[in-house]
């Protein structure tokens, strides 16, 4: 039997948000098994900010080759195997898309993961997989201590809101910036943010000020613009600024900028983030990720997108602020 | 007898260089001393960038109101004393302009310092006062490797200068940016210096690539605007900026920025940095700074300008860079 493998391929890059045709869904036989193979299933596709820069541009990773199948994280299942690293039936992340022929090269960055009673799958795209790694070792690098105040933007996104919850675990007051009411009623109600700001209310600027008594200690900032220079402004001096990711930006010609005036007068630190950095580390901090989950001092949420030919309106979403939690396709 | 007191005051607040009259010579009488007080007559004034910074701004310290003394570090003699902690012929640094009556108070941040022989007393000014102390704990910040590249900005100032030769020191490959042939010359032949850069040369930044083909690992910042934007994008994976200045900005009204990308996609680590914050640890930097100057691993320059009404020329030869190495008015 031939396998059908309905691959989205970049076929010209977006300018602003996704335009049809700029991802095109191509159908091919899925090749068949050598020694040494694996084919893999997936199951799932993180919808990611990042994959709006890997569109365009070359940066941590080159841009993605015009004709060449988009690049994404996925939850896949092997489903045949004449490898000996992998049988029928092992899940695997990685960079993948629908049916993927594993091999002993290194590109799809496969890494196993377990069967865990009564958690889903895609928990190894979000909470256990890139957004929890990312808000744990951006947390570490942030040093929060009990009593100091910290704000993250995107909050109720698959990072933001898992970063809040550390922040709550470390003892900080936590301030989350977000775009919708629904968005920071269920950061505050349901993840234990101590206030919530929604940014598209005129009057945010003073709420912030008002959530932030004793100013800001830590910024995780996943935004930039006018939303991380309002925060700037608020940051206490010897405060730290997480530059993990800059959304407001991933759309328009215009670059994020920053005043170096209130960086250096405020005495802040800025380190910019890459998780992929730390990849030598990611199960030590799974296994801490996993083990808050369990005690139930993560909470996430997901939307789940069904079909693959939705993922270019998925990725959009990102950035209309469509999602709240983990943003997932199922295949 | 009455001495007379010569003392600048700031009249108004400067747009760009410094005009005729922001600055005026005020003669009055030098105060009788009272019980616990000392009389310190300045010889020498340093003439600092950021002294047109507390012209303008409240930043670190509180803007000099109109009409007040201009704030200025001096070097200082005691010339009468009924003050337990002075006897006549202490010499002292602090925040002081020609004869100053000290008391039990802070605000002139008064601190002893000792006679050596053969050192002139402005090198309390300069190597072993705030620029030497600006460059060790700034350096200290920068976590400098043997055979990293660390290039500096203003290098031929008095901060600068002292950085690179401690660039060296740690065995660093040091580049310096400055804005004359001569200046560069200086750092490269006397001071040790790898390469200089003239960045009013046409073709600076291939000769900035040029001098830095493993990248950049360490930008010591002074100046801001386009010449830092083009170090950062020379800079290395995990660099360090270290943001000392930004004179380019100082008599501008737009602030300079920083693309946050560059930051992000670099993974750099950007610290704002003010020398009052390590007050505490002076004694130890001044020690260490000492003993590299006792065996000629510190040179320095001074361009000494004679008479306390030619202050305010001085603080704009430093916007027009008339000045190499340490600056100094001697009253």
């Amino acid at each position: 039997m031939t396998l059908a493998n309905r691959q989205l391929r970049l076929q010209s890059r977006p300018k602003g948000l996704l335009a049809p045709g700029d991802l095109q869904l191509n159908e091919s036989p899925v090749p068949e098994l050598g020694d040494g193979q694996a084919l893999a299933r997936v199951k799932y596709l993180s919808i990611d900010p990042t994959m709006r820069v890997w569109m365009v541009a070359d940066t941590y990773l080159p841009a993605v080759p015009l004709g060449e199948v988009m690049r994404a994280l996925g939850f896949a299942e092997i489903i045949e195997s004449r490898h000996p690293d992998y049988k029928k039936g092992d899940r695997v992340t990685g960079l993948l898309q629908d049916y993927v022929i594993v091999d002993a090269s290194a590109k799809h960055f496969l890494q196993k993961v377990p069967k865990i009673p009564f958690v889903s799958d895609t928990v190894f795209l979000g909470v256990l997989g890139i957004n929890g790694l990312t808000a744990f070792f951006g947390m570490e690098i942030a040093t929060p201590k009990k009593g100091e105040t910290l704000v993250v933007s995107a909050a109720a996104g698959a990072t933001g809101s898992i970063v809040g919850q550390i922040g709550k675990i470390h003892g900080c007051r936590v301030v989350g910036i977000a775009g919708t009411d629904d968005k920071c009623s269920w950061i505050t109600k349901d993840l234990g943010f101590d206030a919530a700001i929604n940014y598209k209310h005129a009057d945010w600027k003073q709420k912030l000020a008002a959530a932030t008594p004793n100013g800001i200690d830590i910024d995780f900032e996943n935004v930039g613009g006018e939303i991380m220079q309002e925060v700037l402004n608020r940051m206490n001096l010897h405060g730290r600024v997480i530059l993990c990711g800059l959304i407001s930006g991933y759309t328009k010609e215009d670059p994020s900028m920053a005043s170096l005036g209130t960086i250096l007068l405020k005495r802040l630190r800025v380190q910019g983030f890459i998780i992929l950095d730390y990849a030598s580390r990611f199960m030590e901090a799974a296994t801490q990720l996993g083990q808050w989950k369990m005690f139930g001092k993560l909470k996430d949420r997901e939307t789940i997108v069904e079909g693959l030919e939705k993922a270019p309106d998925a990725i959009n979403m990102l950035f209309t602020g469509g999602n709240t939690g983990k943003l997932i396709v199922k295949v």
